[in-house]
C-alpha cells in the first residue's frame, strides 16, 4: 500500500464534467488500495473571474485582501471533488490550506511554506479516507489567510508529499509529459520518459506552466519523486527525479527558447568605474531582470561590458542607465532588440566536453550568426536573432536529441 | 463615539455597484467618528450557483462539504467590500467567521453561535479600523467550518451586536421596514416605526425574509437593539426592542396571514386511546408541522382532536394517521384543504381583554366564517377559507390599525 499525492490543476478541474473525470482518477489509485491525498486548483477561469470583480473597484487591492478573495477558488473544487468522491461511495474530506495545517511565511500574496502540521490529514488516511486539500493556499502564524504566488498548488503538492513522506507525487495537467522542446516549434520534439530535476529547473521556461520552478526546487531539496501527466489521457508521463534512467542516457534533454530577448551594452568601462554591482543594483531596484552577462577587458584596460533583459524593460533600462551615466562611468550605450535565447539543456554535458563547440559548429553549419554565449555545467544558452530562433532550436534538436 | 454593527443582505451586496453603495452607507456612519463591525451576505445569486454546482454531482451531498461550499459566497463579499472601502481612504480587514472568531457547534448546515472570541475584533477596531465580517458562518472546536442555517447573516450581525456591546445593530435590506401587513394584500399597511421582540416573534412570517426569527430571539435574550432598514433609501427603518415606543400605543401593531393549510379532525377518541403524545410524536418523526391544535370532550366522554398543517403535507400526514388507526384508537378521520391562518399581533393585547371578542365581531360583520381559533398572549389566529383570507386581513387592519 503506497501513499500517493496527485495533484489536478485549474484546467483539470475547469467544469463539472472535468471534476467527475478527476474523480475517476482519484479513484482508480484508490481502489488499488493506496492512501490518497489529493490537491486541487480553483476551476479554470475562476481566479480571472475573481481578479476582475476586484478590478471593478479598485486598481490597487490590497494583497491581503486579494488573498481572502482568490483562496475561495480552491475551497469550492475542493468541496466539490469531495462531493464527487462521495457521491461514488468513497470516504472523502477537504480541507482549506489552512485547516490542512499548511503553514506559511506571514508574506501574503507570495508567502513560502515554512511547515506542515500533518496529524489532522494523517489521522483521516489511516482511516482510509481521501483527504482533499486546497492548493495554492496557506495560514501564517497570526491567522491570515496567504497565498503562494505562482505555481503555488504545485508547491503544495510537492510540500505535502514531503512532509508526508508519499511514495509518489503525480502532477496532472493539460499536457502529458516534459517535451525534448516546444512540439508546436521544433517538429520533432518528443516526450521525455524521465529527467533531472536540475535538468527541469533549467527547461523550465520550455513549456511553460507544465511545472513551476518552485516547486521542482523542492521536490529536488526533499527528494521528492513527481511524474508529470495527463489528466485526459492515460499515458505515462515524465518522471522527474535526482537522476536519470540508464535508458534514457541523452547528452542534451531539451532545446528551450524565449523571444523578445534585448541587448544593452556598455562602452569604456574604466577601473576607477564604480562597478558592476552598482549597475545592476540600479537596475534590480527598478525591477528590471538581467539574464546573460558578458564582460570583457580590453586591451587598454577599458571594459564592456553587455547583457539582455527582455525587449519590454529595454527602454526603462537604457533611460535609467543613462540618467546615471556620470556615476557608473561608462563612455557609450547601445542597445539591440529582436533577439532570441535558445538553450541546449542537459546534465549529460558534465560528462561530455565538447558539447558547447559542437553547438557552435552545428549553428554556424545552419548559417545562424551567434551573437552571445552563456554556459552553466548542463546548459548553454545562444542569443541570436528573433527571425532564427526557431530554425537554430530545430537544428540543435536534430542533431542532440533525434533528427 | 458608538459601536455600530451593520448588516447587509445578499440583494444589498448583490453587484459590485451595490457593493460601492454598501462601502458608501458605512463610510457615512464611519465619518460620524463611530465604530465599525459590518456583516455581509454572498453576493445576491452566489449561494444558488454553488447549490447548482453541487447538484450536478450528487442528489445528496453531505452537510460538511455544503458548509465548505457555501462559505465561499461570503468570503468572496468580504474581501470585495474591504477592498471597496480601502479604496476609499479607509482602514478595513475583512475575517471569515473562524477568523472571526464565532464558535459554534459541530452541527453542519444549521449549527448554532456558541461563543465568539472578540480580541481580535476589538484591537482593530482599537485602531480605527473597519472590520468586515462573514456572516452565516463559524467554526466548531474541531476546527471544521459551518454555516449557521436559514437567516444566518442576521444571527451573525446580532450575537457580535451582543458581545460587542455593540450601542446598535443595523439590518439592511430590501425592504425598508416592518409593516403592519403586506401592503401586496392589505391596502392600508403601513410601516411601523417600533415594534418589540415579542410582537416581532409572531409577525416573523409576515413580510418573510424580513429579519429571522432566530435572530429576533438572540436580540431579544441579549437586549441588542435592532433597526430594520433599507440599502436603498435613507429613510428610518423599523426598531426592535423590548418596550414599545410612548407614541406607538397601537393595540394590535400587525396582520400577519398564511395560506395553504389545512385542518385534520379526528372523531371520537376514547379515554382508552394512546393519547395525544402518540399521534403528534408520530406526525413530529416523519416531519410534519402541527400548528393550530383543538382538542375537546364531547358529553359522551369521547374526544374530538382538530389540528392544523401545511397543505403540502395533508396526504401524508392523513395515510400515516389511518395506518396507525388502531394504535392510536379514533373512529373516523376528516380533513379539508383550501383554509388560510389570519393573525393579529400585539402585545397591547395584553392589557386589553376583549380583543378577541372584537376580531370575531369584526371578521362576522365582514362575513367571514370562522373554523378555527387559537389564542397567545400577544395573539389571536383564525382559520378561514381561502378565498376569504385578503378581506379578513383587511377588515382586521381597518378596525385595530387603520382605515
Amino acid at each position: 500500500m503506497a501513499l500517493i499525492v496527485q495533484k489536478f490543476g485549474g484546467t483539470s478541474v475547469g467544469s463539472i464534467e472535468r471534476i467527475q473525470n478527476v474523480a475517476t482518477i482519484v479513484e482508480a489509485e484508490k481502489n488499488k488500495g493506496n492512501r490518497i491525498v489529493v490537491v486541487v486548483s480553483a476551476m479554470g477561469k475562476t481566479t480571472d473571474q475573481l481578479v476582475s470583480l476586484a478590478g471593478q473597484l479598485t486598481g490597487t487591492p490590497s494583497k491581503r485582501e486579494m488573498d481572502m478573495l482568490l483562496s475561495t477558488g480552491e475551497q469550492v473544487t475542493i468541496s466539490l471533488l469531495a462531493m464527487a468522491l462521495q457521491a461514488r461511495g468513497h470516504q472523502a474530506i477537504s480541507y482549506t490550506g489552512w485547516q490542512a495545517g499548511i503553514m506559511t511565511e506571514a508574506v501574503p500574496s507570495n508567502a513560502r511554506i515554512e511547515d506542515i502540521q500533518t496529524e489532522k490529514i494523517h489521522s483521516k488516511l489511516e482511516t482510509e479516507q481521501i483527504v482533499i486539500v486546497a492548493g495554492f493556499q496557506g495560514i501564517s502564524a497570526d491567522g491570515e489567510i496567504t497565498t503562494l504566488g505562482r505555481g503555488g498548488s504545485d508547491t503544495t503538492a510537492v510540500a505535502l508529499a514531503a512532509k508526508l513522506g508519499a511514495d509518489r507525487c503525480d502532477i496532472y495537467t493539460d499536457v502529458d509529459g516534459v517535451y525534448t522542446s516546444d512540439p508546436r516549434v521544433v517538429g520533432h520534439a518528443r516526450k521525455l520518459s524521465t529527467i533531472s530535476y536540475d535538468e527541469m529547473l533549467e527547461l523550465a521556461n520550455l513549456g511553460a506552466g507544465v511545472l513551476h520552478p518552485r516547486a521542482v526546487e523542492f521536490a529536488k531539496n526533499y527528494h521528492v519523486e513527481l511524474e508529470v501527466r495527463s489528466s485526459m489521457v492515460a499515458d505515462r508521463g515524465t518522471m522527474i527525479t535526482e537522476e536519470n534512467a540508464m535508458e534514457d542516457q541523452l547528452i542534451v534533454k531539451g532545446i528551450a527558447f524565449e523571444k523578445n530577448v534585448a541587448r544593452i551594452t556598455l562602452f569604456g568601462l574604466t577601473e576607477q568605474s564604480s562597478g558592476l554591482g552598482e549597475i545592476f543594483s540600479a537596475l534590480a531596484l527598478e525591477q528590471i531582470d538581467v539574464d546573460i552577462i558578458i564582460h570583457s577587458q580590453l586591451e587598454d584596460g577599458s571594459m564592456n561590458l553587455s547583457f539582455t533583459v527582455n525587449s519590454e524593460d529595454v527602454e526603462q533600462a537604457t533611460n535609467l542607465l543613462v540618467r546615471k551615466q556620470e556615476v557608473l562611468g561608462f563612455k557609450e550605450i547601445e542597445f539591440e532588440e529582436g533577439l532570441a535565447k535558445v538553450s541546449a539543456v542537459g546534465s549529460g554535458m558534465i560528462s561530455n566536453p565538447g558539447v558547447a563547440a559542437k553547438i557552435f559548429t552545428t549553428l554556424s553549419g545552419g548559417g545562424i550568426p551567434v551573437k552571445m554565449v552563456s554556459t552553466s555545467e548542463i546548459k548553454v544558452s545562444v542569443i541570436v536573432s528573433n527571425d532564427l530562433m526557431e530554425k537554430a532550436s530545430n537544428v540543435l534538436h536534430d542533431q542532440f536529441i533525434c533528427g
